[in-house]
This record gives structure tokens, C-alpha cells and sequence, in this order.
């Protein structure tokens, strides 16, 4: 039996797995789940250690533990491969757009229902499955193998750093692999080679030193959720552009090679925005969609609340007002500095009567990797044999904070090899993941083994 | 023994009842606290029912119930006042501010602390103990008197107009008092001769059809939530005049008369600043802040949500955001015509990619009384003898809905005589009423009920 035979063979029990692994909230960012968090990472590494990894481990750090495992049975002349993906996931409010539970993974018209399904636990487990299926099977892999997987990347990766730092001798590698991205479209496989980065504030606005009546004070008072909206409105020009003087300093420029490039890929603006229920879509003058979804920065609020927000009417004027607003860099805008500047910039327009305070949460390099290296062709190569067709080259709009890290710390080359779809809803309720490209990024992933071993 | 010295003998007593009316949390607006109201209500009418008032009634509505009592003991050539309050209160939120619990009436400082301790609660009841000392002390009012107490002050008096039309001629009456507005400051004692209306909107803006990740999709999506900031804050200029054309087409314009009178008041603009703790003020260019908060109309967020509010970051594009806004009117502004207005604006100014739906939730009439009625007057000379100086006379920010349908309905001279005091907190957290000021309360009102039946 080959690879391919044993995980044709094996798709049920894999599903399964999958549904054990979905089932644990594992959602970082509330700290009321972190034992869940904790038994998700627990979870993992008895099930690497059940396929055959070797070393596998529970990195503790002092946020949420990062499981790490290997296997190095090819040989020094094979190359190392890094594969990094994450167990944790989002919130899941609105809870009540879910029409199954978010941790009660559900199968419907092919894909997979839960919270993390593509985002990311589905597309982690994919490449387990497909290291399982070449030990369980040839009982070796073509190519040497580390997982890092962690648990902090949807609250900015705090702590992978410093172990990647530590263990930079130990984590030696010829290639990164990343699956967290999308392919471009259904049925068309994709290598991501940019990345926006992220800066992502909280402001905080505050006003009298508590709530008011909005009839004997209103007309006098700076009203801090009305002060707010004016801070935030004025973020944005009237070209859609973002306002803050120097955002735009270090945005690398779209050259015409690249322009054209987007152009070529199979991108209906008219079915993304009735896809979205949209009249109409937005964004920064002089760029298309596409570009505007992953070449251009933005700034979003991705959250805002103050005063009485209750049923029914209470006349109150608000202490306080805050938001939550990030927003997605290119390269070579830094994340720090681009906090700085929009905080700085927030701090000086907020009005007098209500004083502004603004929190940095966490940030993310953008990156850009070589569209043409070993690794990418090898990929490619996995691609083009799985799906049927050559894979597209495209920026992604998200953000991965770790991807820099690795360019920076291992200097080899990464490959952004991703199974999901942007309809999938990560981050949204109702996040899914098409059973058949869980399926096929297994078989990719079993010939991309191969490929690169071939290719080194 | 005179009604005064009953009073003075029974304020024990007369503060233990006050706090058992406290503890009934009769939150009008809110659904899950409509058996409380109902049981303020029936705690209400009994003990009008116990101090000795005639027919007194528990009238049901569709929403809560009116509680009606009279005495009409002093026959056909008294006068004939009609005492108009409520029962309900707003919301407690942010409970976290409270500093003891707002349904747990405590006694700190000279200040009974509680939910409704000055609106409108704590003013219903000096009233009533005003009422029970005359019946008591000298088993008879000076003049005949209807108490209508209602329970939908705080979301609009839904029901009130229709009861007041049904029963325009058994509510016949010579003069209206209402016990529910604010001195000008301590120790100084009020007529006010002005209340503003109210406008209350509720502004939906809702794009794409579900959260998106706003790494995915931000940049070509219109975000709902920055579009309601740039639509709340286009809603005032540069001066800080609301910027919806044709808002102040039935402002009355101010005459030098009344600016000079409301610039002879005793007002402190440094203090109220220091007292709100703020480093400015704000408002409308070209008034003073007495004219802002009283004699000019406002627009002010009352609430605002959208997107990710828990802990940490979300990288959430929201599906909708949302905001409760409400102006303050000034006469001949229609809440009606208003409220068409701005939603009309608010739609109008909209961007494209999103959906917008103004809903209108209740509405004040704004309203003007005579300065110098004989009822007026009788308050003036009530008021001086208790506190030992004239009252002066003022506009009041708030809003008292039913005060209009009271002038339209039966002619007759208002009287609006408030102890609350504007630092009172009223539809704050730690809302309280000064004891000096519910005794002083009762004081005046035995002796306006003599100067009314003197006066007549």
C-alpha cells in the first residue's frame, strides 16, 4: 500500500479525528478557555506521538503552550522540512448566527461545521494525516520533518518567538511550510508568496467621570461615543485612503510586473460582492479588488461599544467609548511603527473635553517570499499533479505573525501552501471547511514529501 | 399638631417607606422587569390607599399601569391640583459602578442612594407625604387633589395620552404640578418654566451578509462600523451645531430678555467642569452653557455597538454595527418632524455598501409655560418660605413628555417644582436624593397646596 492508497483508505477515521480535535474550544484570546487551550495541546501531541513522531513535546510558555514533535529518520542528505500551523481558534460570538454549535462539529453538504475547522486545525490536521500516511504505510518519510504548532496565533504569537529564538540551532531546517491560507478559488490550488502584516489598537475614549443624563447635560458636554465616531471618521480621506500622515511611507509600490499578475487571476469582482449580499463594494481609489484585498493596507474597526446598549431607550450621555480598530500592512510598513503613527495621530485629533487613551494589542510583519524557489516548484509540482491544474501565485490579505519570524531566523525559503477558502468564514460563525480539500491537501501534502525530497 | 410639625415628627418613618418603594426595581423599558413594575404599582396604590386618598385605581394599559388616587374633600370652590409623577425607573448599567446596589437603598452622607432615589421615585413620595401630613395632622387638603402616577416615563409615557384624553373631564383641574425636575443648585430653589423635547433614534447599518475576517476581505468591503462613525460623525459641523438641514427651522430663537435672565443665574460654568471632572467643555458656538443645556437643541449617541467587544484582539470585519441617538428639542421643534429629519439624513448620507434603517423609538414635545400663572406664583411663595430665598426660574435640559399633552389637554396653568439637584445622578450609576431636600420637598408642597387655595 502506498501513501495515497493508505489515506484514500482512511478518510473516515481521519473525519473522525478531526471531529475529536475541533471539539475542544480552544479559543485564546478569552482566558476563561485556557484550560482548553492546554488539554487542545495535550490532545495533539498524544495523537503525533500516535502516528510515530518522535521527540514530541509540550513547550509551557507563559502564555499558552506550543507542541513540538519530529521526525528525522531521512537521513542528513534529505532536507529538514518546518512545518508550522496553529490549535488555537477565535471566539465565536455571534453566537447565535451559528446554525451548529460552534465545537459540535457538523457535516453538511461536504464540509465540515465548526470553529477552527479551515482556520486552522483543519489544514494542521491534514498535514498529520499526511505524515501518517507515509509512516504508517512506507514506514519513513521521504524528508526529515519538525512541527511547531502553537496556540497563540490568533492573539499575535507572543510567545513563539522567543522559542523560536532559543531552539534556532535545534530547529534547523531546509524549508518552512505553512497551511493557512486560502486557494484562490474552488478547485483552484494556490501558492501564497505575500502576506499582510497587523497592527491592532484599542482606544479608549473618555469623558465625565460618569455616565450623564442626557437632557441636563447634553448640549455641554463633549459626548465621548459621539467624539469617538469623529476620531474614527476622520481616519479615512474621501478617497478611501487611510488619513494618518506617514501611513503610507514605507508601503512598497505595485509594480506593473505584479499589477498584471493579479490581473491574470480568476477574479470575479461581481461574484465576490453578491457572494457578500453587497450593493456595493469599497475601498482606496486607483486599485482594483484584488489589490485592495492584499497588496494595499487597510484600517477596519473590528469592534466599538459605549453608553447603554440594552433594549429600548435610556437617555444617557456615556462616561466612556471604545473600539477595538486594526490594521493590515504590506510591506515594508512595521507594525510598531504603524501603531505609533495611528495612535499618536488618534491622541492629537481626539477633541478637548474628553481625553483619549490608546492600548497597542499585538502586531504582524507583512511579508513577501520568493515566488520561484526549490521549495515553491516542489509545491507546485504536488499541486499541479493533485488538483489537475498549475497553481496560482497570489497575495493573501491575512495575516500569519510568525512567517516574518521564520525569513528572518532561518533564512530558507518558505512555502505558503494553503486548502482553504475565503467563504469558509474563518473568523465568522458558520466557519467551515470542504471535506474534499481536507482530502486533497492531504494528497498534496504526501506528494509535496516527495517533491522536495526529489528536488534537494 | 399642623402638617408641618407631622413631618417633622414622622421623617424616620417617612424614610423607611421611601426605601421600601426603592427596592421594587421598576425598570419600565426593560421586559424582564414588567412584574416588577406592576408591583410598584400595587405597592404604590396601597399606600395612597392607607393615608386616606379616595378611588384610588390601578389602571391597566397595554404596557405598565397607571395609578390614579384623589381627594376631593375640598369641595367645589377649592381649587383643584393635579399631581402628575412615576413609578419607573432606567436601567442600572454599568452595575459595576455602583457603589452600593442600586436596589439596596443606603443611606450615606445626608444622600439616599438608589435607583429612582430622585427620578422620579423619591419626588412622587414627598408628595405623598406632604398629602398624608395635611390628612393626618388636620384630616383635610387646603384644596382638592388628583395624583396620576405612571409607569412609562423613562421609554416615552406610551400610554399616558390615551388615559389623559378618555378621562379629560373627571381629571378636570385648575393647575398641573409635577415634582420631577432639578434646582438650580443646592440650597436654591427652582421654577422651571421650560423643559426640552426628545427625539429617540435607533440607526441600523448592516453590510456584508455575515462577520467577515476583516485580514480576507478588509479593504474592498465597506465596514458597517466605520460607516456609522463617519454617519454620526457628519451629524454636526465644525461650530457644533447639528449639521441635518433643516434642524433648527422651528428653533425659537432666544430674545434678550430670557438670555439675560439665564445669564443673571448663579451659575458656575469652572465648577461644573471641575465637578464632571473634564478639561473642557463643549457645544454649540455662539451660546453660553446655560443656553446649551437648556434652551438649545442637541444630538448625542446615547449608545453604540458592533463587531468584537470581549477581551483581547479579533480581527473581525463586522456584519453590522448599530447606535441609539437621541436629540434633545427645544420649542416649536416636532419630535415627529425631527425624527423624519435626521433619519432621512442619516439614509441620504449612507455610502454605498452599506444598508441603513433608522427606526424611531419615542419622542417629547418640547415645552414653554407661563412665568407668572397664579399657580406659579403660589410655588414661588411656597418655596421662599421653606428655603428662606426666592426660587429662580430656568429651563431644564430634560424632558418630561406628558407635560405638553398636560398644557394641551386642559388648559391649565404647570407648575414644575423639583428638589433633585443635577448632581444627583439621575439615569447614572449612584443616583441619590438628598434627605435635606425630600423633607424640604415636603415642606413646600404642604404649604403650596395652602398658597394655591389662598391664591384662588
Amino acid at each position: 500500500m502506498n501513501p495515497h492508497q493508505y489515506a484514500a483508505s482512511h478518510r473516515d477515521r481521519f473525519l473522525d479525528e478531526l471531529k475529536t480535535f475541533l471539539r475542544l474550544p480552544s479559543i485564546s484570546t478569552l482566558s476563561e478557555h485556557a484550560a482548553d487551550v492546554a488539554r487542545a495541546a495535550q490532545w495533539l501531541a498524544e495523537h503525533l506521538r500516535s502516528i510515530g513522531l518522535d521527540r514530541v513535546e509540550i513547550v509551557p510558555t507563559p502564555g499558552h503552550p506550543i507542541v513540538y514533535a519530529e521526525w528525522m529518520g531521512a537521513g542528513a542528505d534529505a532536507p529538514t522540512l518546518l512545518f508550522y500551523g496553529h490549535y488555537d481558534v477565535q471566539p465565536v460570538d455571534p453566537l447565535d448566527q451559528w446554525q451548529s454549535p460552534p465545537f459540535e462539529p457538523t457535516v453538511r453538504d461536504g464540509k465540515i461545521f465548526a470553529r477552527g475547522a479551515t482556520d486552522d486545525k483543519g489544514q494542521v490536521f491534514l498535514v498529520v494525516k499526511a505524515i501518517e500516511s507515509w509512516l504508517a504505510s512506507s514506514g519513513r518519510l521521504p524528508c526529515n520533518v519538525r512541527l511547531v504548532i502553537e496556540g497563540e496565533e490568533e492573539i499575535g504569537s507572543t510567545h513563539l518567538s522567543g522559542f523560536l529564538q532559543q531552539r534556532r540551532q535545534q530547529l534547523a531546517c531546509d524549508a518552512v511550510l505553512v497551511c493557512d491560507t486560502a486557494m484562490f478559488a474552488p478547485g483552484v490550488p494556490s501558492l501564497v508568496y505575500g502576506l499582510r502584516g497587523l497592527a491592532y489598537l484599542e482606544v479608549h475614549v473618555r469623558g465625565p467621570r460618569r455616565d450623564l443624563h442626557s437632557g441636563s447635560f447634553g448640549g455641554a458636554v463633549v459626548n465621548p461615543a459621539n467624539a469617538l465616531a469623529r476620531i474614527i471618521a476622520a481616519l479615512h480621506d474621501e478617497r478611501g485612503a487611510v488619513a494618518v500622515p506617514g501611513f503610507y511611507d514605507d508601503v512598497r509600490p505595485l509594480d506593473e510586473q505584479e499589477r498584471r499578475l493579479l490581473a491574470s487571476l480568476p477574479f470575479d469582482e461581481e461574484a465576490f460582492r453578491r457572494e457578500l449580499e453587497l450593493d456595493a463594494l469599497g475601498g482606496e481609489e486607483g486599485y482594483t479588488v484584488l489589490e485592495r484585498l492584499s497588496a494595499r493596507p487597510t484600517l477596519d474597526v473590528n469592534g466599538i461599544w459605549g453608553g447603554f446598549i440594552g433594549e429600548g431607550a435610556k437617555t444617557v450621555l456615556p462616561a466612556e467609548a471604545h473600539a477595538k480598530i486594526s490594521m493590515r500592512l504590506v510591506p515594508d510598513q512595521r507594525p510598531d511603527r504603524i501603531a505609533q503613527l495611528v495612535a499618536r495621530h488618534i491622541e492629537r485629533i481626539a477633541p478637548a473635553g474628553v481625553r483619549v487613551r490608546v492600548e497597542t494589542l499585538h502586531g504582524a510583519d507583512p511579508i513577501l517570499v520568493e515566488r520561484d524557489s526549490k521549495p515553491m516548484r516542489a509545491a507546485a509540482r504536488a499541486l499541479a499533479q493533485t488538483f489537475g491544474r498549475e497553481p496560482v501565485y497570489q497575495r493573501e490579505g491575512g495575516s500569519i505573525p510568525v512567517v516574518a519570524e521564520f525569513q528572518r531566523l532561518f533564512g530558507v525559503p518558505v512555502v505558503l501552501m494553503g486548502f482553504g477558502l475565503n467563504t469558509d468564514g474563518a473568523h465568522s460563525p458558520n466557519e467551515h471547511f470542504h471535506l474534499d480539500n481536507f482530502y486533497r491537501g492531504i494528497e498534496a501534502v504526501v506528494r509535496f514529501f516527495e517533491e522536495l525530497a526529489g528536488a534537494h
